[in-house]
């Protein structure tokens, strides 16, 4: 199993800055296989988080010329143990009268929510790790997905034990 | 205030795509608020959510060029109307005995969820409408907000009623 990594990239909010990011990675022929760039509580600023399970050499390589980006703030690598990772999926469901109890029930067991009805389909909105959505999408797929949408994925830092 | 489009752009997973797409943005000087690339149900596809609240017009053309782009199958323009659009926040907070009791109820009255406890801070994670999300930030940010997180919007189609 190839090892995922996260980056977090901290960015000025400038015309340019994700084409010259996604730039440094296809460069190296480098698959970026999830990425989000939302705001910051600071107006002018981005974050990136980047989520990719290429070669860790490369990868390092890749976070020294991040660090020399124009409009680059901050790199850090999270790692799965330290971080709370999470992902979220919208999933519309073919509901009829033989799925329908089948859906309420694992949407349920995921904790997740029912966002839109309509008379033949549910849409259903779980977050969770990676492998949760991968495992909730194994599930439903038998009864029949519509559409789906996900967010890439997002971690956060653990914080410190006071040990 | 400016009207906030969302592209959903699904593209084949060649390494460069999204600095294509990312460069027909930002060769305009057009700003891109947020972005989510993640897989799909086909296995060398991805779909990106963009979201940008730039010119009508400009955008249009950039629609045009993106559907000329190598590695796009489809460019889709949705709306907040038809759709559910949702984020995904983690916020790390201070937690001491004067805050701790207003994250949980706050947490609650978000539907949130508690992700990581320690004995300085809570982190939780709440999904929600952009709007939603942005007065979650607004409410919380007097308690001391040690890290943050977000995803891009997401959004998918609600399903069309059978009137």
């Amino acid at each position: 199993m190839k090892k995922t990594h996260i980056l977090s990239v901290l960015v000025e909010n400038e015309a340019g800055v994700l084409t010259r990011v996604a730039g440094l990675f296809s460069a190296r022929g480098f698959n970026i296989d999830s990425i989000c760039v939302a705001k910051t509580l600071e107006k002018n600023e981005s974050k990136m988080i980047i989520c990719t399970s290429g070669d860790a050499k490369i990868l390092e390589q890749i976070i020294k010329q991040l660090n020399r980006l124009l409009n680059v703030i901050k790199v850090q690598e999270l790692t799965g143990d330290d971080s709370v990772v999470r992902q979220t999926v919208l999933i519309k469901l073919n509901a009829d009268e033989t799925t329908k109890a089948d859906i309420i029930r694992i949407n349920d067991m995921f904790a997740g929510r029912i966002i839109d009805v309509s008379r033949n389909s549910y849409t259903i909105e779980v977050v969770g790790s990676e492998n949760k959505i991968d495992s909730l999408i194994d599930i439903v797929r038998p009864l029949g997905i519509k559409d789906i949408v996900m967010t890439g994925i997002i971690a956060i830092q653990r914080a410190r034990r006071l040990s």
